[in-house]
């Protein structure tokens, strides 16, 4: 049996944790390692200059797990570099609370779990669903299709082979499983926050404090892309690269005779 | 005068920062809002389930500055967000002690400062130079450098006009004003960290602690990519696109047929 990683951006307590660990046991051998809290929106934050710790857990069904003090791509790191013993065959993280789709990829704590195994040779896939309170739908439930959903497509890359520098980024649509409609591939759509609404407020003591807010996201559903295919009722995967190059702009860039 | 935002991942009181800002002075007004302190290898990391504070600061040459309690990515939203009155028509972040090259792109701060201007709708470009230490020549002169390279990139950049998911990621060679050799249009090469080394210790008390080591980078110095081009004496330019998705790998992932 192969071995699988699972961790989180949420912290190894929450459900969608759990739902995906027990969704993975049919196909793999499974090891958890997630931070001890809350890293959404975290970004592809590694800890260099401090040490960092790892605790046993006891998850809600009784099995055990392991946290540890540091970030998301910590986590990773620590297990992909031998902390666990066992080092694993596949990442996957998740299932995320709230929907990683357009550019929330560049701040998502989960898919930048799956960028740390790739860096490392090992796949990686990240797999969210909504957030809870924006469905009618059972949340328990739904956490468990998208971990089922997410189980089929570790079998399938257990089985073939990602590009070096690929990792897949899933996000499952708040359906029932009779109302799913299948996959699509996506590539990455256009997502907008709406101007980052910047509240000032004064504090007790009369100083300024300011809280990033902003509505929520603006999105295209256009087809081929992730929030199209969410949108419509599919399970997005969308192959993300780790080489970021804009490729289609190098030769209009060099046209800018640019010198020093 | 356009308006240029200062910022970096380094902290509102490092060196390069305040080269940057001296060297953009000459084309724009210049406001600096930074972090700090240290937010090295921090990612694309965003605050929103807290307040931040921002303080004015003196910086060493005697001029204002600002700084927030925030991630690097946090100052850009601040500053786009109004926090300092004027909103800037251009983001520079850096002079970064720290080449960002290969797959540092997706761990920088620097590199984050300007992925947020982008996603706002605001050219953002980064700069990085050589680690301290790293090198032999006069380090304050090669941030004069950089700083200077960094300027003639941002005036070309405010007459002309970058793709709207495009950033620009520059890097500085070690090298005296004599001797560089001019810019490249680069695409994001391949440096590898060997198995980040997993340092494991005991603390005083007995327990364990982990630490993420690593020795330096193995870079592959390719014609055509950031390393190649600083390896040779050249400033490497490269365009960053967030839109991440591995168009290449599309079909072939269609084929894998999966379903759920």
């Amino acid at each position: 049996m192969p071995t699988i990683l699972v961790t989180n951006d949420d912290g190894v307590r929450a459900p969608g944790l759990l739902a995906l660990k027990q969704a993975l046991a049919s196909i793999a051998d499974v090891m958890v390692l997630a931070p001890e809290g809350n890293w959404s929106a975290s970004g592809h934050n590694k800890t260099m200059h401090k040490p960092l710790r790892i605790h046993e857990v006891t998850l809600a069904d009784g099995s055990l797990a392991h946290s540890s003090s540091g970030s998301p791509t910590d986590c990773v790191a620590l297990a992909l570099g031998g902390a666990l013993g066992v080092t694993p065959d596949l990442v996957v993280a998740g299932v995320n609370t709230g929907l990683n789709m357009g550019v929330d990829v560049t701040y998502s704590g989960t898919v930048a779990c799956a960028m740390e195994a790739t860096i490392k040779g090992v796949p990686g896939i990240a797999v969210s669903a909504i957030k809870p309170g924006r469905t009618e739908l059972d949340y328990a439930e739904l956490q468990r299709l998208a971990a089922q959903v997410a189980s089929h497509i570790a079998a399938a890359v257990l089985e073939r082979e990602l590009p070096s520098k690929t990792l897949l980024n899933v996000n499952v649509p708040a359906v029932t499983r009779e109302d799913l409609r299948g996959v699509r591939i996506t590539r990455i759509g256009s997502r907008h926050y709406a101007a980052d609404e910047l509240v000032v407020r004064k504090d007790p003591h009369g100083q300024p404090y300011y809280w990033l807010g902003g509505s929520g996201p603006i999105d295209r559903p256009d087809d081929g892309t992730d929030l199209g295919a969410v949108h419509n009722g599919y399970v997005s995967v969308t192959p993300v690269s780790l080489d970021m190059t804009d490729h289609g702009f190098l030769k209009e860039l060099s046209a800018w005779n640019l010198t020093v």
